[in-house]
C-alpha cells in the first residue's frame, strides 16, 4: 500500500491500531516497513507474550517501548502491593520482548479520594519499589507526565518538571554522587516519556526537555483536536490534525540528546475505526510531512 | 428557603445560574443572604448596565469580579486592536459596577494556528495595552489560567505561576524598583485569578500561591468530577462533589494575604437545570461544610 520508504525512527504505539492484536500490529509494521512498534500489554495478551516476541524476531520489527506499568495509586495496602507485583510482571514481559523501555502511566487518585499529596507519595514509593528489579532486568522506567485533565482518574503525575522531579528522587540526579560514585546516563534507572499531547501546552515544556536530556527514554507524538469528546481520552489526532507544533517539540527532544524512536500514538474512534495498514501509510505521510529533517 | 445565615466571604459566580440573568442573580444573592457576587457581561447586558448598577446599589450586594476580559489573540492586527477595545469597554463596565476586579480569560490558538509562543505574546501585549486605562480607572486586572485543557480555544496562560510572570512583567514585581521607585501592594495593577477547577493538579500550586501574595485578587471555587463531559466545560460539581481538596487551597490563598470572597464558580448543565434560590442554598451549605473556619 505505501510507496514510501518508512523512516529510520518511526515506530507505531499499537494503541493507535487498537483493533490489531500484538501480533496483526507487528505484521503490519513489517508489511509497511515501520521499523520500531511500542506494544501495550493487553494488545500482548491477546497474542501471547511467546509468539509476540518470536514474532519480534523473525520479522526484525524492534519494540521501542512496552505499555504500560504504573498505576501505583490505590485505596489500601492490598492494591499498591498487587499494583507492584504486576509491574515486577511488566519489567518481566519488556525484558522478553526485548525492549528496554517501560513505560508508566502512574495512576489517579484512588476513588472518592482527594489526598492528592498522598497519591503523589503512593507513586514515589511505588517506582522506588520496581526500579531495583527493573535494573536488574535491564529495564528503565520511562514516568510518563499524562495531560493535567486526568489527574483525577489516571495520573497524578501531570508535568515534565514533575516526572524528573521523581526520576530524580528514585534514581539519584544524573552526573552527582551516588553512594560516593558518579553516574553516567547510561545506567539510568528511571528516565521519562514525553508525549506531544500531554506536554504541549506546559510553559516550562521547552526548559524540562533540557533539563531532562538523557533522561528521555521514549518519545510520543500526537496531535490536539478540539472540540474534545467526553471523557476526553479519545480526542486525539494524526500530527498535522491540530494545534501543536509536533516538529518544534521533536527538535527541542533532539536537541537535548534523544535518539531513539517516534512513537505515533493516537486514541481515537475514527482512527481506530479506519483500517490499520491505512493508518499506517498515514503516519509515514505525517513523518514524511511534519518531522522528516 | 435558607435557614443558614450566609457567611461573609461568600459570593456566587453568575455563571453558576446562568439562566438567570444579573438583575436576577443580585436579586437572588439578597434574598439568600450571601453578600457578594461576580458578575458576567453577558448576564449585565440583558438586565442592562444602569439597571445592574442600580441593583447593587439598592440590595447592598457586593460586586465581587466582573468577567470577563481577555480574548487578545486573534489571527489578525484587526481582531486584536478589536479585543483590546472590548477589554477597555471591559474595565469601564467594571468601574460603573464598582468593582475594582475584572478577570481576564486570555484566549486560546487563533483558528488553524500552532505558534503557541506568538499566542502568548499577544496576550502579554494586549494586557500591557490595557493596564494604564485600568489602573487610571481603579480597576485592577486579574489574569486567570485556566485548566490546561483549555489552552488550543480558551487560554494560553495554564499556570498560576505563568499568570504571575506575565503580572510582573506588566506590572513589576512587587517591592522591586519601578523606574527608581518602589511599589508597594496597594498599587497592584495586574494580578492574577485562582480558580480551584483550573489548578487544583498543578505540582506547584502551593509555592505559586505563596509567591502570588496579595497579587491574588480573586479567589473561585468549584470541583473536578469525572468522567468529563463532552467539550471538557461543563464537567464542574460543587464543592465538595469532586476530587479537589478545595479547603487545603483556601487556606494557602488565606495563608497568602488574600482577605476577599470566594466566588462559587460552577459551569455545570446539571446546576444549570436546578431552580437558582436552590443552588443558592447548596453553595450555603457547602460552604459551610467545608470552608468555613
Amino acid at each position: 500500500m505505501s510507496a514510501l520508504p518508512a523512516p529510520a525512527r518511526l515506530a507505531l504505539n499499537s494503541a493507535t491500531t487498537k483493533r490489531w492484536s500484538a501480533a496483526e500490529a507487528i505484521e503490519g509494521c513489517a508489511r509497511a516497513g515501520i521499523p520500531g512498534i511500542g506494544l501495550w500489554r493487553d494488545q500482548v495478551a491477546a497474542s501471547g507474550l511467546e509468539r509476540t516476541a518470536d514474532l519480534i524476531w523473525t520479522t526484525g520489527v524492534k519494540v521501542s517501548s512496552l505499555c504500560r506499568g504504573g498505576f501505583f495509586t490505590a485505596a489500601d495496602e492490598r492494591g499498591r502491593r498487587a499494583a507492584i507485583e504486576d509491574n515486577l510482571r511488566a519489567v518481566e514481559e519488556a525484558a522478553q520482548l526485548g525492549t528496554d523501555v517501560l513505560i508508566l502511566v502512574c495512576g489517579g487518585l484512588p476513588p472518592g479520594s482527594r489526598d492528592l499529596a498522598g497519591a503523589r507519595r503512593m507513586v514515589a514509593d511505588g517506582i522506588a519499589q520496581v526500579a531495583p528489579y527493573a535494573e536488574q532486568q535491564g529495564v528503565r522506567l520511562a514516568i510518563e507526565p499524562l495531560h493535567p485533565m486526568f489527574c483525577a482518574d489516571r495520573s497524578v503525575v501531570c508535568t515534565l518538571g514533575q516526572a524528573l522531579d521523581l526520576a530524580e528522587e528514585v534514581d539519584g540526579v544524573l552526573d552527582g554522587p551516588i553512594d560516593g560514585a558518579g553516574r553516567a546516563a547510561g545506567d539510568l534507572a528511571v528516565g521519562v516519556a514525553v508525549d506531544t499531547y500531554h506536554v504541549w501546552w506546559d510553559p516550562q515544556l521547552h526548559e524540562q526537555i533540557a533539563r531532562a536530556g538523557r533522561r528521555i527514554l521514549a518519545f510520543q507524538v500526537g496531535d490536539w483536536t478540539v472540540p474534545l469528546p467526553a471523557d476526553a481520552l479519545l480526542g486525539r489526532g494524526h500530527v498535522g490534525d491540530g494545534h501543536i507544533d509536533v516538529r518544534e517539540i521533536a527538535d527541542s527532544v533532539a536537541k537535548a540528546g534523544y535518539t531513539g524512536y517516534t512513537e505515533v500514538e493516537i486514541f481515537s474512534q475514527r482512527v481506530w475505526d479506519t483500517p490499520g495498514d491505512e493508518t499506517l501509510h498515514t503516519l509515514i505521510e505525517r513523518y514524511e510531512e511534519y518531522l522528516a529533517s
